[in-house]
C-alpha cells in the first residue's frame, strides 16, 4: 500500500483512486485514520459544502446530477457525497446514482462517491465529515452532499453544509412532507423541481405561504429564494447555481460562512469525541476497576451514580 | 414533597405512592435522583430479577399475571415491570396491560409499573435498571420485567435478569420470529404459552431441535428446559416457578447469579457513565475552549482528531 503521504499527493493531482482509498481509511476508522487526517487538515478550506435533500422521489440524483454538469462547464472540480439511507448493510454504493450519474464517469474533473448510513446512530454523522475532507483536500472546488431528508442524521448532515438546498416536487402533498421530515427549517434555498408537473406553481406557493417568504425581513437578512427546474432537462440549474452564488456571497460577507464552518467543526470534534470515550468505556469491559466498582455495586456499597463517576474520573488516565 | 430518605421508608414499608415517587425521580432523571440513588443501594440486591420476553401476541402480559397470582399464593412481595416500544411518545403507562393486572390492582404486596420506551437509544437501557433498583429497595422479593421480543434495547433488559423466560405460542411461525428477533440465544428457561391450541407440540419439537437440547452438555451446564402453558387458565404457571426456582438455585451453587449481577451493574455503570459524558460534552457547546479548537480545525492548523482528543483531555477538569 501506498503510504499516507504519496495517497495525499496523488489525490491532490486529481488521481480518483487514491481519493477513494483515502476515503476509505477515514471512514472505515482505520489504524491510519488519525495520520490522515492530520495530513488532510492544511489542505481544506477551499471546498464549498452545498447540502442537498428532499423526500424520496423529488429528483435529487437527477438534479445532483445536473448541478455537477453546470459547474463542469463553469470549470471547476466537482465532488459528490451521497447518502443512501435504505441500505444500511450494505457499506456500499447506490447503483440507481450511479447509472444516472454514469456521464460524469469518464470525468476527472469529477469525484462521486456513495455512503451507505451505518446501523448506529452517529456513524454517518461521523463518517460523512471525513469524507468531505478528504474531497476537500482532494482539490474538489464544490462538494454536493446528497441525503435522503428521512431520519434526523440525514437531515443534519445536510444542514451544517455551507448552504444547504432543500428539494421538493409537486403533487406528493410535498409541503407537508417536507414539514414532517424537519427540512423546511433549514433550507437557504429551496427548488421545486419536476416544474413541468401539474401543481408546481401551488406547491412553490405553498411554500412560499410556510416559510412567511411574504413578510418583512430585516435588512441584511437571506431571503431563501424558491427556484423552480426541471432537473431532467437542466432546465433550472444555472438559476440554482446563481442562487447558490449568492448565498455563498451574502455569507461571505457577513461572516457567516466562517461561523458556519466553525460551527460544524465543532459538531464534528464533538461527535469524534464521544465516539472515543465510548470506546474507552467499552475497553474497559474487561478491565478489573470496572469489576471491583460492579461488585460494590452488587454488594450495595455504591450506587451505580457513584460509581460511573468514579468511571469517568479515571478516564482520563487511561 | 416528602424527602428522599421519607420516601424511602415509605417505599419499604409497601406504600405504593412513594414507590411510584421514586421511580419517577430516577426514571426522569430528576436533581434528586443521585440522592435517590445513593439512599437505595445499601436497600438492594434481595431481589430476585426475572426477564420475560416474546414477540408480540404470544401472552406475556396474561403470563406475567398468572405468575404474579403463583408468586402471591407463595406469599411473596413481587413488581412487575412492563415495558412497552408500542408507545415512544407517551413517557405512560400500557392500558392493555393494566386491565389484565387489574386482579392485583387492589394487592398491596403487588407493585405494577409500565415503562414506555424513550425515543433515542439508550434510554430505556438507562431507565429500566434504576426503576427495578427501586423496587427491589421497596422490598419486592421478585420482580418480572416484561418487555416484548422487538428491538435490541428491550431484548437487552430481559437479557440481563437473573433468569431470562422466552415465551412462545404455538402457529405462529414463532420459532423463526423468535430466532429472526435474537431471542433465541437468551433464555434460561423456555415456555410455549397457549399449549391448548393446536401445533403446541409442534412448537415445543422445533424449539428443542432450534435449542440442540437432544445434544448432550457438560455436567453442571445448565440445560434450558421447555414448559408448556395456558396462562389464561393458570395451567403450568407452578411448573414455571419450579423451572425459575431451579435456575436460580443452578446460578447459586456455581456463583453465576453473583457474576451475572456484576455484569448487569457494569453495564449499568458503563450506561450511566456515556450518559454523563454526553452532557458533559452537550454542555461544552456554547463553550470558548470547544469554539477556539474548531476554529483551529477551520483554519487548518488541527485536525478534528487531535482537537476532540484536547476536548477529552480537558473533560475530567470541568
Amino acid at each position: 500500500m501506498a503510504d499516507v503521504a504519496t495517497l495525499v499527493e496523488q489525490a491532490r493531482e486529481g488521481r480518483p483512486r487514491a481519493v477513494a482509498r483515502l476515503i476509505s481509511l477515514v471512514e472505515g476508522a482505520s489504524p491510519q485514520l488519525r495520520e490522515v487526517m492530520a495530513a488532510l487538515a492544511p489542505l481544506t478550506g477551499g471546498a464549498y459544502v452545498v447540502g442537498l435533500t428532499g423526500s424520496p422521489g423529488v429528483g435529487k440524483s437527477t438534479s445532483t446530477s445536473a448541478m455537477v454538469t453546470a459547474y463542469r462547464k463553469a470549470g471547476k472540480r466537482v465532488g459528490v457525497l451521497a447518502v443512501d439511507p435504505s441500505s444500511p448493510f450494505s457499506g456500499g454504493a447506490l447503483l440507481g446514482d450511479r447509472v444516472r450519474m454514469s456521464e460524469h464517469a469518464s470525468d476527472p474533473g469529477v469525484y462521486i462517491r456513495s455512503m451507505a448510513t451505518r446501523g448506529h446512530l452517529g456513524g454517518l454523522a461521523w463518517a460523512a465529515p471525513q469524507a468531505i475532507r478528504v474531497l476537500d483536500a482532494a482539490g474538489c472546488e464544490v462538494i454536493v452532499v446528497e441525503t435522503v431528508g428521512v431520519g434526523q442524521s440525514e437531515v443534519e448532515i445536510a444542514a451544517q453544509a455551507d448552504t444547504c438546498v432543500v428539494l421538493l416536487a409537486p403533487g406528493m402533498g410535498d409541503g407537508i412532507q417536507a414539514a414532517k421530515a424537519g427540512i423546511l427549517e433549514i433550507g437557504d434555498v429551496y427548488v421545486v423541481n419536476k416544474a413541468d408537473r401539474d401543481g408546481a406553481d401551488a406547491t412553490a406557493r405553498e411554500l412560499n405561504h410556510m416559510l412567511g417568504l411574504g413578510e418583512s425581513r430585516g435588512p441584511g437578512e437571506w431571503r431563501p429564494p424558491i427556484v423552480k427546474t426541471v432537473a431532467a432537462r437542466g432546465e433550472g440549474i444555472d438559476e440554482v447555481l446563481e442562487a447558490l452564488e449568492k448565498h455563498r456571497a451574502w455569507m461571505d460577507e457577513r461572516g457567516v460562512l466562517a461561523e458556519r464552518r466553525r460551527i460544524r467543526a465543532a459538531h464534528e470534534i464533538e461527535t469524534i469525541a464521544i465516539t472515543a470515550l465510548r470506546a474507552r468505556l467499552a475497553d474497559l469491559r474487561g478491565d478489573v476497576r470496572l469489576s471491583a466498582l460492579a461488585a460494590r455495586v452488587t454488594g450495595g456499597e455504591l450506587d451505580p451514580y457513584a460509581a460511573a463517576d468514579e468511571l469517568v474520573a479515571g478516564l482520563t488516565g487511561l
